[in-house]
C-alpha cells in the first residue's frame, strides 16, 4: 500500500486509540470506573443527535456539533484531563493542549488537519453557534452523570454548587430549556446531600 | 421540571450509559483491557468523517452514517456483544437484539424512537449506501485494533484468515480502496503470525 493520504488517516486512527486511555473525573453510572474520554465524547455525540432542537439559535448544523464534541477532547491524549475546577491546571492547560493539537492534527493529511483543527478551535473560543452548543452538551453531560451516582464528582475539595451553577452559565443562553433543568437537577442534588452550597454553610455558621 | 419529552430523552441519555459496560472482544491498543462498545461507537464515528471519501457510492450523507454507528450497539446493552465468529450466538441474536431495541429506543418520545429504530433496521439490512459504509467502517475498525495489537481477538479458537478476509468482504464494492488496504492488512498479519490461514495449515498437513 503506497497510498499516503489513506496510511496517515490510518495513523491517525491508531493514534487516537490512546484517548479511550484519558481517565475523567466522574464515573461510569453504577460503577466505581473513571469514565474515558472517548466514551464522553461518543455520549456527547448521541445527545447533539437528541438535544439539537433545544438549542436556542435556530438551524443549527447538527454534523458540525458532532464533529466538534467527537473531537474536542483529542489534545487531551498528550496534555491529560484537567479537572475543570482546579484553578492551578487551568494555568497552563492551553499551552500544553495547544501543543498536543500540532503534533496530533499533524498526522493527517493537511485539509484534514486543517478541518479538525479548526473545529476545535471553534469549540475552545465559542466562536459559533454550533460551538456554544457543543460546550453546552460537554457542560450537561457531566452533571447527568454525578446527579445519577450520588454527586460523586461534587464531593471532591473545592467543588460548590455555587461553582457547578456558575460552569453551567452557558446553557442560559445557548440552551434555555436545559438550562432550567441543570438547574432544577443542582438543587435537588443540594437537597439529597450530593452537592454542598456555600451559602449554606456560612448561614450556619452565623 | 414538567416537560415529558426532554424527561423521556435525559432517561434514555441516562440509560445508554450503560453501553460503557459492554465489552467487544478486542483489546485497546497497549492494554490488556477489552475495548466497550460506546469506545467502539466512537471510533466509529471517527472514522465514518475521515473515510468518508472512500465510500464507492458517491454523495453520502456523512451525517447519516455517523448516527447509524454512534446507535449501532445500542441494543447490545440488554442483547450483549455477539462475537462476530461464534455461530451458535448468532443463532438466536436476532431475536435478542429486537426484543432490545424495542425497550431501550421506546423510552425515547416517537418521533425520536422512529428515527433511532429506522437508523438501527437500516444499518443491520445495508438497506442504503449509508448503511454499508457503516458497516465497512464497523468491519475496519476491529481489523485495525487486531493488527496492532499482535492480533488478539484472532487468537481465539475458529478464527481463520478466511474467516476474517470473508467478513471484510462487504467493504470490495463499498469502499475498494479500504478494501485493498484491509487484504494488505490480513496477508501481513499472517506473514507476523498475528494470524492463521486454514489453507496453509492443510498444506501443513498433506
Amino acid at each position: 500500500m503506497d497510498n499516503d493520504r489513506l496510511l496517515r488517516q490510518i495513523e491517525f486512527i491508531v493514534e487516537i486509540d490512546k484517548l479511550k486511555q484519558v481517565l475523567r473525573q466522574n464515573v461510569v453510572i453504577g460503577t466505581s470506573r473513571n469514565e474515558n474520554d472517548a466514551e464522553h465524547s461518543w455520549h456527547l455525540a448521541v445527545m447533539a443527535i437528541l438535544l439539537s432542537e433545544y438549542a436556542a439559535e435556530k438551524d443549527i448544523d447538527v454534523l458540525r456539533v458532532v464533529k466538534m464534541v467527537l473531537i474536542h477532547d483529542l489534545v487531551e491524549i498528550d496534555a491529560g484531563d484537567t479537572f475543570c475546577y482546579d484553578e492551578k491546571g487551568q494555568e497552563d492547560k492551553e499551552e500544553r493542549e495547544r501543543k498536543a493539537a500540532k503534533r496530533l492534527f499533524d498526522i493527517l493529511p493537511a485539509d484534514q488537519a486543517r478541518e479538525i483543527r479548526e473545529l476545535w478551535l471553534e469549540f475552545e473560543e465559542l466562536k459559533t453557534p454550533e460551538a456554544r452548543f457543543a460546550a453546552c452538551l460537554d457542560r450537561l453531560q457531566p452533571l447527568i452523570l454525578n446527579y445519577n451516582t450520588r454527586g460523586h464528582t461534587w464531593k471532591k475539595p473545592g467543588v460548590t454548587s455555587e461553582k457547578v451553577l456558575k460552569r453551567n452559565e452557558l446553557l442560559k443562553d445557548s440552551a434555555p430549556l436545559l438550562w432550567e433543568y441543570a438547574r432544577q437537577v443542582i438543587e435537588d442534588s443540594i437537597r439529597k446531600g450530593y452537592l454542598k452550597s456555600i451559602d449554606k454553610t456560612s448561614r450556619h455558621e452565623v
